[in-house]
This record gives C-alpha cells, structure tokens and sequence, in this order.
C-alpha cells in the first residue's frame, strides 16, 4: 500500500485539530441569581468545582465561568443572555434559577406568574440549543429549610420545579434537581425543623455545607 | 324516715330544672368565613349536619348556627366576637378560619402576618373560655387539590396550621384538622393530581362531597 | 348681700377640686406604630415635647406616654388598646397609624383592607369614647418624600388619610393631618424631589427636622 | 436645452417609484395589554382610528394593526416582539404599555420592578430603532379615575410614567401622555371623584369616551 503525501498531511492535519480540540477546556457557564453570584467567592460552589477539578488533575479541561446577579429573575437571564453569555461561546449553561421569581411575590409584589415563567424559560433554552450549547437545568433549591412544607413558598417552589423538570425533559435537557436533592437532605440532617443553618445561612444562601453540596451535584452533572 | 313538704318541694324544683336543662338545646355557632357563609345554604355542610340530626332524632338536641362572613380572616372573627357570637351565649364555638390570612397575600397584599395569626387567634380562644364556651378549633383545608404540594400556598397554609395545632393542644380544645383530612382524601381520590374538582368547586370552596365531607367531621366532633 | 355658709363651702369645695385637678396632670397616651416607638427616644417626637412643655413651665401640667409599637398595623392597636392604654386611663389618646397598613401589601402581603382600616378605626374611637377620653386622629405622613406624587404608596397614603379625615369629622376628634403637613412642608423644601433625607431618614421614619415637625404639629393639639 | 432619453426614463422611474411608495400605506402597530387588544373591536379605539381615517379620505394611507394580548407587561412585549411587530416589518410601533406592570403587583404579587421596567422599554426601543421603525410611546393612563390622587396605584402610575417621559425623551420617540391627559380631563369631568365611569368602565378598560378620548390622542400623533 503507498501511501500518498496528502493522505499524510489529511492524518496530520486531523492530529493537530483534534489535539488543538482537546487543548481548548470545555466552556460552562453558570448562569443565575445571587446564589451563583456567590458562588465564585472563595468558599462558594463555582470555587468549589474549580478545586475538585484541580484536584482530579482535569483543570485544563473545564473553563468554569460564574454569570450570575442578585436578584434575578428568569426574564432578567433572557434580556442577558446575548451579552453575558451568547457573547462568550459556551459549551454549556448551566441554568440555575427560579428562586427570585418566586420570592418576590411577597416580598416586592414583583414574582413572576408560572406561566411565563415557562415561557421565558423555554425561550432560553431554545435559544442556547439553537447555537450548539449544552444545556443543564437545576429547579430551585430552597427558600426555608423546614421539612414539613411548611416553608411560606413550598407550594410555589415546588410548582416552579415542576415546570422546569417537564421542560428539561421536553428538551432534553441534563437536570440537577436540587430542590429534591435539598429536602432528602434536610429530612436527614433537620430534625427539629429549622428554617435555616442546614444548607443555608438564611433560608436561601447557601452556607459553607450547601456550596460543597451544590458543588458535588453540578460536578456529577458537569464534568465527565 | 319523714319526708318533709320542703324536701319535696326541692325534688319536684330539682327534677323541673332538669328536665328545662334537658330541652335546651346545645347552642353551636360555626365561626368563619365564606365557606362558613355558604355552609348555611341548601347542601351547605352546617345545613347537612341538621339534617343529620333529624335522621338520627336528635334535632332538638342541638342548636346550630353559622355565622360565616366571606372574606373575614382571623382578626375579623376578633372584630365581630362580641356581636355575632357571645351576645349568642353559645354553648360551643367552631373556629374554621384561616384561608382568607393565608390567600389574600397573593390577591390583594392583605393577608395575616404568621406570628399576628396566632395572636388574634389566641385572643378568641380565651375570651371564649373565659366565658366558660367551649372552642372547636380547624385547620384550614385548602387552596388547591393537587396531591404534590405544589399549590401556591401549600406552605402558609401548613405554617398556619400548625399554629392552629399548637394553640389547640396549649388551650386544650378539640381539633378538626381539615387541612390533613383533605389532603388524604385527596391522594386517595385525586390521581391526576387537579386543583380543583375533588371536594371543593374552586380550589377553595366546598363542592358537595367537600360539605360532606366536613359535615361528617364536625358532626363527630361537635355531637356526643 | 349675705353669704350663707353653704354658699362659703361649696366655693372652698370648688377650689379645692380645682386645685386636686391642677396637680393631676393630663395624661396623654401616643398610640402607634415605629414611628411613635421611637418618638420616646433622645430626639424623638414625644422627647422634644417634654422639653417644650418644660421650657414652658408646664411639665406638670402634661404626662405624655409614648404607646407605639414597630410594626403595628390599626388591628394591632386595637388587640393591644385595654393592656397599653385603657388599663392606664388616659385622658387623651393620639393614634397614630397607617404607614404599615399601607406599607406592608407591598413589603409583605400583609398590609390592611381599606374598609377594614375604617372598621378597626372606628372601633377604636368608639371604645376610647366611650370611656371619655379624648381622641386626637393622624393620617400617615409619608412613605417617601417626593413632591410629584410617584412614591409607590401615595395613592393608598391619600386614599387612607381620606378615611381617617372623614372618621375624625364623624367622630369630632381633633385631627394632626400630617400628611398634608409633610407635602406641604416637602412642596418647599425638597426642590429635587428627593426621596427621603427632608423629613425622614429613609421614607418613613422621622429625622431630627421630621421629629421637630411632627412635635409641633402634635403640640398645637394637644397642649392648651 | 437637450433632454436625453436617459433623463426622460429617470424621471418615469422616480415618478412610478414615488407612486409605488404613494401605493404602500404606512404600517403602525399598537404594541400593547388587554386595552389595545379591545382595541381592535368595535367601537375600540384602533377601530375608531380606522374610521376617522375613511372620513378623511386616506384610509388607504395607513394600515392599523393591533398587537394588544391581555395581561400583558412590558417583558412580555419584549418576548414577543420579533414574532408580533418585526416580522411584520411596520413602518411605526406605538408602546402601549405598563397598567400590568404596576397593577399585577397588589393582585397576583407578579407586577414588574421599576428599574426593570425601565430596562426591557429600553430593549424595545433600540430594538425597534434599529430596525429603523419610528417608536412612539404611550403612558399608562389610569388604574381608578379618583382626582384627588387618591386611586391605589397612582404613585406607581406616575413613577412608571415619569420613567416612560424620561425614556421617550432620551431616545426622542414622540410621547402620548395618556396619564396627564386622562386626569387633566378627569379634572373636568368627575366632580365627584368617582372611581369609575367617565374614561374607563372598570377603572382600567376604556368606556366609548375613553376609546374616542385615545383615539383622537392617537389619531394626532400618527397621523400627519
């Protein structure tokens, strides 16, 4: 068999574009509120995930990149999206909100009717999907850690995870379920019912225990 | 043994008070707010405990009254107390309130503040005592059916209710815990997980089989 | 003319319950919210109204007692009126309330039914009435400072001062309109149309110039 | 003076060019909630435009469309803008919008923060601009039709409003202030301070008054 120059050049070539694909990390972007604001402080989840990478060795392979601001909500992602995150070509976003929409029914007269939040969540995912990028979804954790949902926006938080867990599927979408991996951990380790001090430091915020254990799940879900 | 005219006079007296205290009636007075209202109508729940009472001969035994008012939340009942039931002098007060506390934070920003809740609540509860009544105290049912509690305000309406609970078992009078009731009526009946339909029309008030359903309960409560 | 004894010892009877009179001074109760609360604090209001009766030379003459509460809506005077104020017997009350009936639909779904606030309102007066003392009535000032009518809450501050104007008119009680005071005073004084900074430190609560104001204005009313 | 042939068939194509672009009437969309999409009905304000415009003899010279959708709050247009306005290329929007955006707040707790109500009008307007569509604005006009200021949501209306004058201003979109207009003739026209009835038929939704009163506001701003 001879084999001619430009096969060995088309091996070649090939060589060097999959070794060139395999320098550039994976891109995630975390794209949220003020719990993943947080997260890239020292202690918090995106930090977290940084050093389990280091760790295992595998830091190169995965660009880690915090998006998030306090106080928003699934629209506030929306109107972002282009320059926070379109803007820097992802592989993947990681989607991790619901909590504001939520809340601030009571607190500012300003949630967001579960309706639309469907809406707007299914026109950021469409839209990241229609550039290539890998979506993950995560329902919203947890406002108040109380175990007998008896949190004052249980019934919400809940119907909000609902939404987001029929549309992860709908679109085949990876999802981290926080808020049912936060209940069997509070029914673990919450006995006598506190609102907050478990995975929290203030029944949202997530404390030195919930970094490290939203940190783990992203990680399962994140890296391969 | 010579029985003197006196001590004859005092047995005749004796067995004619009874028999006044036998024909009076016990005076019941079911305290709430629109589903109380209604309870009074044809097929209303206070209306079907009547005619339980005639089924079983006992109409006369028992007094019973509704004084619902839609829209009142507890401190309502606390406004009205003095002319709507102790000028009554009723012999037994049902509280059945809480739902309008709980639901208008979302409809109108006018709720009842949790911890005010179980202050006004209170109040009641020992003015009524303190007028040697006996107290009846439930829990609120429901805004909403679905099975998952994801009903907007599945987590008030469980806080509230376990102030009610609490307050219950401090002042020691009966509880008709409608909210646990409902709620294991419906994981039996509901398997589709609605909102509405089971036992209320509107998520909030009774449908027929819901006044049944509370007119079985309160009856066992409130007759011996 | 002759004088009879009789005549002699009902003149010396009533100078000497004129004098018992005299040396009882006129206890004034000041009923509220945190405003009222802190208006007994160094710089507070009902401070600064001591120091002027003193420097009038008639602290005798007046007890002032502050009765204000943080957080207080109008039903909250009204459970708490025969502990903090009937127990004391008063001779006059000024209530002041509103900004929280107001405030909290917003803040937290719990604010208070306009019909409602006339309700529990009108209650109050009545039952000070009734044990004749004397009532002084205030509508809320303010819950932001803007001259333009854009603070969130103006409408309902103007729509609830309307019904304690029209209360205070049915019931002839005094009235401190101090919401009309604060625009008319912020009309002058607050050219940018600030929110806060003229007469509140952040919307609601009073600075020094907002406890000298609101001092003066209760002083007219009720020192004689 | 030598007219080539060049010449004569450069004025004929300038000429059927300009009747061309005389035969394409200029394409305005109301871009709005529940009172734009009444709008379109009978006797609605759209509908009314309609009507004058056959009166005066140039119905062919504009086409009407209304995108108005019930509840709908200014994040909602932006959602739905390239599917209902761009992709049908008008020539003119007009931004009708922001009575959901306060009023949402008191009775679903789904009303929209200020500064972000701010921030997706001012998407819309770039948006829109770049496309090279001429934006006029809207302000919402009345949420109560009360002249003392005294209508729940009057301080949100006017900040809201002031937020839209400002807007309109810096990226110089003609503004139809339907607020100012709507008390100025409220002024007038309710001496009784009525809620209801002279503009609106339920405080917010345009009686035929109201329809002819926007229409005509309208009719000025678009219409040359």
């Amino acid at each position: 068999m001879k084999i001619s120059i430009k096969t060995i050049l088309l091996v070649l070539l090939s060589l060097t574009m999959f070794s060139l694909k395999q320098d550039k990390p994976t891109k995630v972007i975390f794209f949220g509120d003020s719990i993943t604001q947080a997260g890239i402080n020292p202690g918090g989840y995106i930090t977290k995930m940084k050093e389990m990478l280091e760790k295992q060795g595998i830091k190169d392979k995965y660009q880690l990149i915090g998006a998030g601001i306090g106080g928003n909500k699934v629209y506030d992602l929306f109107l972002r999206m282009e320059d926070d995150v379109l803007s820097q070509k992802p592989d993947v976003v990681v989607i991790y909100i619901g909590v504001n929409d939520v809340w601030h029914k009571a607190s500012w007269g300003t949630g967001t009717d579960a309706d639309k939040f469907g809406n707007f969540y299914t026109a950021i995912i469409k839209k990241l999907q229609s550039q290539g990028i890998k979506v993950i979804c995560c329902t919203p954790a947890a406002i108040g850690e109380r175990i007998d949902n008896s949190n004052q926006q249980d019934g919400d938080l809940n119907h909000y995870s609902n939404i987001i867990r029929s549309l992860s599927s709908k679109f085949d979408c990876p999802l981290i379920d926080l808020r049912k991996e936060f209940l069997a951990y509070n029914l673990k380790n919450n006995p006598t019912n506190k609102e907050a001090g478990i995975l929290t430091t203030d029944r949202v915020h997530l404390n030195d225990t919930g970094n490290q254990f939203v940190a783990d799940l992203m990680f399962k879900a994140v890296v391969k």
